[in-house]
């Protein structure tokens, strides 16, 4: 694996673990592309300007574009004399003003991100108001309609424990679509409604599909059974497009 | 002046009185500038596109750059044949993603958006943590250092009522600098802390002022009497530069 090689390629650095806040409005998502600005491209470039080399880095989830985070977890290897609170500093000065270190520490060398996650908590906020609102527009996604938070809810239930969630998202070619959801409830607190959900993985835009399926719910077009339905087709091409990245935020990696 | 003139020239129009919510994060201000992307002249635009016409508006309150609303109130005269609801979706159809009207009906002739006012009430918001936050950045104002609430309350009481209030802003050449507030509270919910005044008026830059005073006292290097002596001395070179406009927003115009 690539991110190893390069990791193990500084054989003086300790390793770090870190958890990261983004906005990722402005970016490309997570994973480092080429000419393109990426939340790891940022952070690789704060990293690689506090070492004077290049420093690879891996992370827990590779979060689309325009998707944030609160709680991405990352580690890296680095050489560094002073404190860890000293190269938390440092770090922050150097990132751009929509990322940052929120906490650092020193990790086992066995630690991995995203093999040793024991799951991932996602937040999709709602703003479910008939007019647009500018303040809210980068963190939530606004709609119309009444929702009915119950009847989403219920549907959520469905998705809970393993399946194959084939329907609601891309796998890497050749491996599983298999996932299991331990959590998975809507709430509303007036005219917001944030969805939790909780799982040992997640496919590539599952959140975000399973989110607009059950806005269909919410809105009445669909009964709560659609969702049964669509998970057992296993199917793509059933599934709704992919709610708003704008409205996702990676919650907590835990270990 | 100007806009009552422009306002006339349209014998046709009625007059609307709409609530606008901004972003203020791009802009610099609300008061239309030559060249420079302003609130008023984004909503001139999305008028003048509407209407077919020049339209000029009045607003409530001039916020400065970076200042944002949820409830800043203009007034504009237009001639449209449709319904309140058609010109308001029109509107915000134009208006670009970080400016909304929320609320739209027509107005007396004799309304003035500023004019007319009994009050405005802004919102200052606090995040009293070590590390910066990318998500909250462009609406809050972070803050290291332990901030005590109830010694930044203590200190806002000692402006109730009316007073001069020229330490903390900068009146019109040749206008009173006096003011009534008759509200002024912090409230602290975990890192977050709001505080909410309420006024007949504002001097440029008085409730950003009013804030970097009251965030000394808070960190415990000044006492609370400081702001007292502070009002006594009526003399703007005593006072601390303004807080920084991110954490700013005009919530409400009261009549």
């Amino acid at each position: 694996m690539a991110t190893g090689l390069l990791e193990m390629s500084d054989p003086q650095g300790s390793k770090y673990r870190a958890t990261i806040e983004y906005d990722g409005t402005e970016y490309y998502g997570f994973q480092v592309q080429k000419d393109k600005p990426t939340v790891q491209g940022a952070i690789e470039d704060a990293l690689g300007c506090t070492a004077g080399a290049s420093v690879r880095l891996a992370g827990a989830g590779r979060t689309d574009a325009g998707v944030h985070a609160v709680g991405q977890v990352i580690s890296f290897r680095l050489a560094w004399a002073h404190s860890v609170s000293d190269l938390q500093r440092a770090l922050n000065a150097r990132l751009p003003a929509d990322v940052a270190i929120r906490e650092l520490a020193q990790a086992e060398d066995a630690f991995h991100p995203r093999f040793s996650a024991r799951s991932r908590v996602y937040r999709y906020t709602v703003l479910n108001q008939d007019i647009r609102s500018p303040l809210e527009r980068r963190r939530a996604y606004q709609i119309a309609g009444m929702l009915s938070c119950s009847r989403m809810d219920s549907g959520a239930q469905t998705l809970m424990g393993s399946h194959d969630f084939a329907t609601f998202g891309n796998p890497t070619t050749g491996r599983s679509s298999v996932r299991e959801v331990m959590s998975a409830t809507w709430i509303r607190t007036g005219d917001w409604l944030h969805f939790d959900i909780e799982a040992n993985g997640f496919l590539r835009r599952m959140v975000r599909t399973i989110v607009s399926a059950l806005l269909v719910v919410g809105l009445g077009k669909w009964d709560q059974d659609a969702i049964s339905s669509l998970l057992a087709a296993e199917d793509r091409a059933q599934a709704p497009p992919p709610a708003p990245a704008c409205g996702l935020c990676l919650m907590q990696v835990r270990y």
